[in-house]
């Protein structure tokens, strides 16, 4: 049963029916893209205890898998201690949902996180601010995707930055200021717990307001990074599996991204995210893993307890590395226009650079106040700046309408591509 | 909307979802493997013209992709005649389920068959068969997966070769005595035609008891084999196109299967059968092809006009060849018992070997006169030799048991098997 069924819920149900597995979607609009593939669907508020109780008592499920994080909690406790394997648990959405709570249990992992303070004032929020010398990242306590975040450069931000908390999922006072860590490469890893723990080769990605843009596997390094990641290696993977336990506890299973800042010039690495589940950067996974293996094919696999083939991946320095088809590249394609039913042209010039997957959403906006995801472009190529390319020629190459605005339009965002 | 929904079916409908269609799956019995990842499912008799008349009234499919023969011709046409894409068309289903039909079709368009006698009265059949001096295959006219077919080595065979023609799908006196080929070897050429005409990696393949039991892509040749296949190229790819083009017609779309005799010693390529879809063999691209391009994917590509990315393709002397991700096998898993929600161990044993996919039947015997192909196993490998011996392993560590046939079963058959 997968609670939140979006883009990356689809892949997770159209590998659990290649296993066999017999699958349910639920969330909170109807068609949203994982009930399609999936055995049977149900729609409704995903925060009522009731809905849940009432769901799992009709389906029985063997396995919870949650996608997203606006999940009634006390009702997953609940499914938990009934014996029913929820994966991430309902321990781990806690922590991941609440700023505070995340950056001490990775504090007391053991896993390097920039300097913080924890602030519920207005004096306290600016006394944070300068203590970091009024360079800082603030972020509102409940929040998630950029919203309730303010980067601070001087003491003038600081009033905005304190505003900013307001726009967080759930405001309220609490917010974190964190050291601005002058990084050399922004890293992802994808973690998978199942027999052992295996990581992916590294993902390189940008984001455009706030929301993944393009990513890439594996993350291009020059000569000097090169280097410079072979020394703090250790560092990456440890840390990476240290924040993974902390969160997923020691029968937790399935995929995780962590996000890491790398300083090649200090020699550190320092956590800066961790999620419980398939990521959007692993978008990309789709087309550079072996099939049935996309970081959704192994987020299931895992919760389901089917291990790894020991021809999938390579042991370095202890180190177990899944193999990859070659480099890839994804770049999302977002809807020019509100409304239903939206339609897609230009797929066959699209082809000629890569591929496109689209993934069936009624309508071009949920949330009308940011262009919504409506596909990806994937492409594989002989190396990772030809992918990265490749992906968005082939993302630009198509034009959207829908039934309110039938005018065909094309993608419009520019920032940081390559192309144009 | 996909007529017939099996275990081929269903990963049509997955790689359709990924596009962004909206998928229909019909079948004639409830929880046919496609049913459960397709949009919505209908269950009837698909050679009631009316049923089928109904479903298309109501879903107004853009693209209807016949997976099985059974299905009412004249429907089919009508839905043609109405503007409606079939793939494939009515009338490459008339000939491809018309033995008589498929032979004369073949022959006139100068693709090489092997020599043969129509007959409808036994003293026609004796004749032929003496003709062939008494070493010959015979086939009932109208008859697929090897029932109604019988291989005559001497006189004495022709009795039981005439009784035989019982056993066909549709029984009747019509019966094609076809030449016996000393062929070198049995190739299979899965045919794309989308942009052009693509060829996928040889298959090569082995059955037991008139079924495909294991494939494997590419098909291994020895030293003289490879030096054969240089000297017969040229046919072995325009009798496939040919072949494909006959029975397909010119605006066909989709994958076609041909089987092809090759005859080094005499440099001859014979074509054996053609069929308009996925194929069993071919499941081993589920693995050996990239992402979104395993035979169901590039059937439905095609089907629905979404053309073949120019990287994952080779021009060889003209041809175009897919590319593959490297070698690998499939290996069929079958119920060893009759029954009821088919249940399933030695999964993690089996993935220490290669992977294991389940197709999803509710019960483990639709035709209760045979084993029923309940999932597959896949393994890819630095050789073919390899992943041949890594899939058998697979499917054999895995047990089968039945509501009613409680006691756990392995695979049985081991005829032609390489490990045991």
């Amino acid at each position: 049963m997968l609670l939140g069924s979006g883009e990356l819920g689809k892949e997770v149900i159209i590998e659990a029916q290649r296993l066999g597995l017999e699958t349910v979607a639920v969330d909170r609009y109807m068609g949203a893209p994982a009930q399609y593939p999936a055995d049977r669907a149900y729609t409704g508020n995903m925060t009522e205890k009731g809905f849940l109780k009432h769901l799992v008592e009709k389906e029985n499920p063997d396995f919870i898998v949650p996608e997203i994080e606006a999940i009634n909690l006390e009702a997953l406790s609940e499914f938990e201690d009934k014996g029913i394997f929820v994966s991430p648990r309902a321990e781990a959405q806690k922590i991941a949902m609440d700023r505070f709570r995340l950056r001490e249990t990775l504090d007391k992992a053991g896993v390097r996180v920039s300097q913080y303070h924890f602030t519920s004032t207005a004096e306290d929020f600016e006394a944070a601010c300068k203590d970091f010398n009024y360079t800082c990242i603030t972020k509102a306590r409940f929040s998630s995707s950029g919203h309730g975040s303010y980067i601070v450069n001087s003491k003038e931000d600081v009033q905005a930055a304190w505003d900013e908390r307001k726009k967080a999922r759930k405001p309220s006072e609490d917010v974190i200021v964190e050291e601005y860590i002058p990084f050399s490469t922004e890293d992802n890893q994808l973690v998978v717990r199942n027999n052992g723990t295996h990581f992916c080769k590294t993902l390189g990605h940008y984001q455009l307001h706030g929301d993944y843009h393009s990513s890439w596997q594996p993350i291009y390094r020059n000569e000097e990074e090169r280097k410079g990641f072979e020394a703090v290696k250790d560092q990456v993977y440890s840390f990476a599996e240290k924040a993974t336990l902390a969160l997923a506890g020691k029968k937790g299973r399935g995929i995780h991204a962590v996000e890491q800042f790398l300083d090649f010039e200090n020699k550190k690495v320092y956590v800066n995210e961790v999620s419980c589940r398939p990521h959007d950067t692993g978008m990309v996974t789709f087309k550079t893993h072996y099939p049935g293996y996309s970081q959704s094919g192994l987020h299931i696999r895992a919760v389901s307890q089917v291990p790894i083939e020991p021809r999938l991946y390579q042991e370095e320095d202890g180190v177990r590395i899944l193999n990859s088809i070659g480099p890839g590249a994804s770049h999302v394609i977002v809807s020019p226009s509100e409304g239903w039913n939206p339609q897609f042209r230009g797929i066959d010039k699209a082809l000629q650079h890569g591929d496109v997957w689209i993934f069936k959403k009624p309508y071009a906006f949920h949330e009308p106040h940011h262009g919504r995801r409506l596909g990806v472009a994937l492409a594989l190529a002989d190396t990772v700046a030809e992918a990265i390319k490749e992906a968005e020629l082939t993302a630009h190459c198509v034009e959207i309408k829908t039934n309110e605005n039938p005018t065909w339009k094309p993608q419009w965002m520019k920032e940081k591509h390559v192309v144009s």
